[in-house]
């Protein structure tokens, strides 16, 4: 604690270097202050007051008193209006702000200092009698709550202030808030008064100076609560830290038609242009903005005209109708522009800003690093590092890894036809297609039942959030390009069309009509984030094209990692895609999906249903030319690049057909009864086949299964490289437990591989490696390595395999136990750091020890997960492999990895 | 390499301690010498010859020649015969011997110093022709094959003298090698001879002199092979050790009836009982008493007596066809009851002697350790301590945990009724009944498909030992005590009945025939190895008794055992008997057993198949009764310690009836329609159960189940105590994997404890501990142990997910995978050190370095292995526990793991 007795700073006398003496909120409005935006006057109380005022026995130190008696007088003298002058009252808001942020402190009380000598002042400078008594009831409410400590006497029951509105609306005859009137609500103030002296037998304070003090105690008491101390100990924060008190003045964008307020960033929330885009409300507050209560208007006159023509208004309709700020108000739009380049040129970043008009004076409330779609952090970052006001590793570090997803997404395929029934704003970019359901709980069911599903609201609100999660996209009646909707539906990288007026939504039949059309809950509708468009049934996608920008902060993700990025292709198409997208190789490629197709599963069923090693022998030469003409396929799309292809995997029934017709065809094809043929497949039926006859236990039984592959695998490596091309295979031996089995495996591979090469007269390098998901194999990784030349994490079942979790029965409880934070993350979807990651670590330390060059990888789906990626950076892994479309993912996340860690 | 000159030592100037410079072999022959036991002369050729003719070159050092020379005459003195004396011929044979026994290397040489002309010698004094030839043979195909290298072309051809020994056959037109004259034989060698002159171009030595060198110099060169020189390095022997060679004088039992031969124990290795016992054959070799082709008769008078008795032979008969060596050659016996009294003093322990009598002289050819049954060991080891021979320890470590198991093995139920149809020798004890098979194949296939089988053969031979390992019991038609089948069947602790001379047993017909009964393949029968008797049909068997000395002996274990020992019990009756084997507490009551019984299985589906808690927790009602009453049993049968209770574990599909009759019962007892039933059983069903819905993920989902086992256990606690009787309840939570779940278990046992403790107005302790059996557990069980008052490694689950098997289904592999050498044990039966070894080291460390008092157990089958005891002995854990007629082997295991630590 600092002993200099300055309790107290002005939001002018500070900066955002005192963020521990003044909490981060005071000084970010500091911050502000400093760089002359204009900023609702208001000072901080240190966060020393909170510490002594605890020592003290829940009082103040000698002084502050008088210091913020100061304080506030500066503020009247700024504002030109004086705390609790009913002619001109000046009115404050009184929020707690700690170093970091926290849930669980007291958080806010708005305008403070009004009684009921202050509304009737109110009303006579606001001629609004309803809204000055709307505030009073509020301030009652809050502080009857938030200070005095007026909560429901039951956890569960109803807030004892709601019941009483609820009463009054009733005797009132009406049904929603806004319909009671003025004097409605002044009654309802003076009950909300009478029920804090009922229940807590105290006058409510109408002393604004009381008010104050209450309010200030209440932010420093709310330090030590019961919450806050849990949440503290839970994140390693000292109590020491304390809180510091912010008390600003209030400002109303609702006192009338020379008020207004508004949202606004400074570039292109969605496309990342550099124009000025905002919306905004004349006599409004800032929530009506947000909740997409009223549809707002634009900010900036060619954002209206814009608006304009794709809601086909005519020019005189949208003067008449929509506005723009920058004609309605433009000296304080001008105001505006200052401010918002200020920020931009001292934050460095896009900013989203919260604004107040009233009486003609720009206040900014707020503000903070603008949210923004993939497309526009991308075009952002690349435009500012352009603009020369951020370097290529900022720009790199302001995309984030997850939210590229959104940019890889497919659209719908140009050709399709597309039947248009609706319009409304493209709030979300990108395209989806599914079911129409019309709440969250329906759509997260749907989709739990695997059902693509487009969740469509009149408004969103957060307790939508699970099911705009589960839905393929979003779609909302109301709200504009900042609502609910739309912010939520772009920090989630899912497509959303909002605002979309001419929806008549009918909850309760379940559908909704436009323009005649009746639309019923199940049918399909296809949305697009980038145009607004909605249209009926469902239209094909195509894959998204990779921009310029785009390619650009790849190249420097690319100049900052270390760790490589592989692909998992099983076809030569899949290959194709994934080198586009920047993977350097593959690092999993999946024989067994290839013996799925046309003749070949008729092959691999006779291969699995002969009795003896001469019989396979003969299938398996029939799918050898096959095998080979695949890896010639996808050797030449990688060409230059490791080919990681690892040997069959799957138990051999599931290969074989379980219907009775296909039997008997089987059996009729391959010449045996179908008894036969039913035998065999049950005595390969396996109670837990996930830990039964795979992987590597099959090439050690059918050692001829795994000759045959190495000799597709080399012979067309051969062929190739007599072509003149670079290839280089990797052979990878699955689901290896015992060292022996690596070893056994690695002799069958070498003595088929030299076979060939002698017979092909051609030399090719390949390597013999091993997948790691067995924990055994892990754990005694130290014995394996003698064998390997790489080894490739398989994290699927290592996470499988260290929880005993399987992945096809989890659904049964893992839900649960995410949802019950016995599982921070389902570990199928972000590595598990803690236990599967441990092994994952202590493999990769163990097969350094015997050669410390190994080359190790990861190769389950969590090498295209960021936090994931974060971890195999960490530990030293040399690549991920992950699905094509991850790639970019997985590179940027690489490449944050390795800028964090500098 | 000394270099005092001496390569070569006599047995008489030699001893044990010389073993680094004579090897084994050298150094135990001279040791018998020393200590005055008649050993046939012979003289040992030091390991610093072997390296200094391999540095040579394959050169002798100088003066090794003279130093043989002389040891050769010093035997030709000692026996008064001449090497390569036709008239008097002294015979040597040549053997390897290094310091520790080595497979790879030249092993024999016997009838050394034999040609045509010592033949005719050979002849005319032992009047046998076909001896004579027969041993020049012998000596020739021996001595090719070995010395001169004369091999198969191709390793998978027939050896070229057994080839011309076929022809010869047919030529004679005979079938047996023993239906060839002395005539036949002769010839034979002659073409041997000529055989070795065509293929290598030599001819056969004949000069005494030359073999001998050759024999020697083959010996020395052979530390040098491939097969020595690989083993060397797997095991670790350095080259440098070299090997010594033995050259001994030849002594024959099958020179005429003045010559005997035989095998004797020094103390009866059946019962152990102090007496000298053994087997011999006049005119005969060693061979034959071993494999069984005569069956012998026996050395003492008082055996004699006793054998003629259980086989009904009146004295006459007795004297006339079977008089013991006692009787026979009374002198001879003398001095080989002298001899082994010495050898029993000088090893101190009980011996198994070969011995031959050459027209009258008794040598001692071997003397080693003699194996026992497990009811010898254990007489022999508290016999020797109460003699003063060894101490305590000596004799805890003398008793093979392994072996216990027979000992331990039910024996027949004396009031069964007996169809006594045959009797043979008592040859290993134990009871046993099974379905015949007549070969070891079939013993193996059959015995894989879970029947019980008898093996009965003629006699056995090594290559039966799979066979005899998979039956249940052993019986041979010819064979003694010491015969292959006898000596094999009592180290392996089966039951065996041998020499059951009344068997006419038919291969091809697959039938016995026995005093007019014919028994065919697949027929039951019981044999009882203590008494002999082979009966018809299956005869129910009874628990084994436990003897004096064997409750002797483990008081001694006990006190030498760190290692605590509890069961794995279910039932009082299990509590029962495991108390009276020793058992310290129950580590392992697993609770899902009890639901099978009666209506328990009722309330059980009911409880399943209820769609609410509220259904639930009615079946739970009607359970919780018959639980209490489960432990109360429990506890009373094992007041005083510990016992250790596992929740709920198995999948809840388990316990749903899946064949249609059962499924429309409960139906209709619950109340409910049989879709409903057919419906909730295929939604509880999973593709990977043993990765399922189960353990403690069951009282996540439905905390209910956990609280009844609570009340359960609690309320039964609290009753007996009350009754004055001290429970110990340990409450385990099953398959935990994050500590997140064990703490919320933990939260519902405790808060249940306390309600029916302050109920029931008494306190218990008890302890809330949790199974490490998933890989994540142990790896984050320093998480884990926050919560933990213990830990119990569950190795069954454990080695399931480290190695990924499925015990139920590795049965498709895992036999493949041990007989290919990829797993050195089947997992499940013997703890894999290296892998799950690990799991259960690092998580026993990380529990400890949070709590590092904490108690940790093993649960798992491992619990009663020997191996896997010595293992958890090492690593620190508190006990093992293990199936009650394993306790006493934990015991004397743990004796075992602790004494050798010493």
């Amino acid at each position: 604690m600092k002993g200099d007795g300055k309790f107290v700073y002005l939001f002018n006398e500070a900066g955002k270097e005192m963020k521990n003496l003044l909490g981060g909120k005071g000084a970010n409005l500091a911050e502000m202050t400093k760089i002359g935006i204009p900023v609702p006057p208001g000072f901080t109380i240190t966060t020393d007051v909170c510490n002594l005022f605890n020592v003290l026995g829940m009082k103040y130190p000698d002084g502050l008193r008088s210091q913020v008696e100061d304080a506030v007088s500066v503020l009247e003298k700024k504002m030109g209006m004086i705390f609790g002058d009913p002619n001109n009252p000046l009115l404050l808001s009184v929020r707690s702000g700690a170093r970091v942020s926290m849930p669980g402190m007291m958080d806010t009380v708005l305008n403070l200092g009004i009684n009921e000598e202050v509304v009737r002042g109110l009303i006579s400078r606001s001629d609004d009698e309803r809204f000055a008594w709307d505030s009073y009831r509020r301030f009652i409410q809050m502080y009857g709550d938030v200070v005095l400590g007026l909560k429901p006497e039951n956890k569960d029951d109803l807030d004892p202030f709601e019941i009483e509105i609820d009463r009054i609306k009733e005797e009132k005859g009406v049904e929603l808030d806004t319909e009671l009137t003025g004097q409605d609500l002044m009654e309802l103030s003076i009950r909300f008064k009478s029920i804090i002296k009922r229940s807590l037998g105290i006058e409510f304070p109408d002393d604004p100076w009381e008010q104050l003090w209450g309010a200030v105690g209440a932010v420093f008491g709310s330090w030590n609560n019961d919450r806050a101390v849990k949440y503290r100990s839970l994140n390693d924060i000292p109590s020491e830290w304390g809180t510091a008190v912010n008390v600003q003045s209030m400002v109303f964008g609702n006192m009338g038609e020379s008020c207004a307020t508004g949202v606004a960033f400074t570039r292109d929330p969605a496309t990342g242009e550099r124009i000025f885009f905002g919306e905004y409300l004349t006599n409004a507050q800032g929530e009506d903005v947000v909740a997409g209560i009223r549809t707002p208007y634009q900010v900036t006159k060619e954002g209206s005209i814009r608006w304009a023509k794709s809601s086909n208004l005519d020019e005189g309709t949208r003067i008449r109708n929509s506005l723009s700020l920058e004609e309605r108000m433009p000296a304080e739009y001008r105001e505006l522009e200052l401010a918002y380049e200020k920020l931009e040129d001292h934050y460095k970043d896009m900013q989203d800003i919260e604004f107040t008009i009233q009486n003609g004076k720009l206040w900014l409330l707020q503000t903070r690093t603008g949210k923004r779609t993939a497309a526009a952090a991308v075009k952002i970052a690349v435009d500012m590092v352009e603009e020369g006001s951020i370097d290529e590793r900022t720009a790199v570090l302001r995309v984030l890894p997850s939210q590229l997803d959104q940019l890889l997404h497919p659209a719908f395929d140009i050709n399709a036809s597309r039947k248009v029934i609706a319009k409304g704003l493209p709030a979300s970019p990108g395209a989806s297609t599914g079911l129409v359901v019309f709440n969250a709980e329906d759509a997260e069911e749907w989709s739990e039942e695997g059902k693509k599903v487009i969740l469509v609201r009149i408004e969103t609100s957060p307790e939508d959030i699970g099911g705009m999660k589960s839905a393929e996209g979003i779609l909302t009646a109301r709200g504009g390009m900042t609502s609910h909707a739309a912010v939520v539906a772009r920090g989630m990288g899912k497509c959303c069309v909002s605002g979309c007026g001419s929806l008549k939504i009918d909850y309760s039949k379940r559908t909704f009509e436009v323009d005649g059309n009746i639309i019923t809950e199940g049918d399909w509708i296809s949305i697009d984030g980038s145009t607004g468009e909605v249209m009926l049934g469902k239209i094909p996608t195509i894959p998204p094209k990779i921009g310029k920008d785009f390619s650009k902060l790849m190249s420097w993700a690319d100049k900052f990692r270390r760790l490589g990025v592989r692909t998992n292709a099983d076809t030569p198409e899949d290959a194709v895609t994934a080198r586009k997208f920047g993977a350097e190789g593959i690092g999993l490629c999946r024989t067994e999906h290839m013996f799925f197709e046309g003749d070949r599963i008729k092959a691999m069923r006779e291969m699995i249903l002969s009795n003896d090693e001469a019989g396979r022998r003969k299938a398996l030469d029939k799918l050898l030319p096959m095998q080979r003409e695949d890896f010639e396929g996808i050797y030449r799309a990688m060409e230059g690049f490791p080919v990681t292809i690892r040997l069959l995997d799957p138990p051999l029934h599931e290969f074989l057909p379980h219907d009775r017709d296909a039997q008997e065809e089987i059996a009729s094809d391959i010449g045996i009864t179908l008894e036969e043929v039913i035998q065999r497949t049950a005595s390969l039926s396996e109670f837990n086949p996930m830990l039964g006859h795979r992987g590597c236990r099959l090439g050690i039984t059918y050692p001829e299964i795994t000759e045959m592959q190495t000799r597709a695998i080399i012979e067309a490596a051969c062929d190739l490289k007599k072509e003149g091309m670079e290839i280089i295979p990797e052979i990878m031996v699955p689901l290896i437990g015992t060292v022996k089995e690596l070893e056994l495996q690695k002799e069958i591979v070498n003595r088929i591989a030299s076979e060939v090469m002698d017979h092909k007269k051609i030399e090719v390098d390949y390597l013999v490696g091993t997948m790691i998901e067995i924990p055994r194999a892990a754990i005694t990784a130290d014995e394996v390595a003698v064998y390997a030349d790489f080894f490739s994490f398989g994290t699927n079942d290592l996470t499988q395999m260290c929880f005993g979790y399987s992945r096809d029965d989890s659904g049964s409880f893992l839900p649960e136990y995410v949802e019950k934070g016995i599982l921070e993350n389902d570990p199928f979807k972000v590595l598990d750091q803690t236990g599967v990651g441990q092994l994952v670590e202590i493999g990769t330390r163990k097969g350094r020890s015997i050669k410390n060059d190994l080359k190790v990888g990861i190769c389950g789906e969590h090498g295209g997960e960021p936090r994931s990626i974060e971890f195999f950076h960490r530990i030293g892994l040399d690549y991920v492999s992950c699905s094509p479309y991850r790639v970019p993912i997985a590179r940027l996340s690489a490449a944050h990895a390795s800028l964090k860690e500098q």
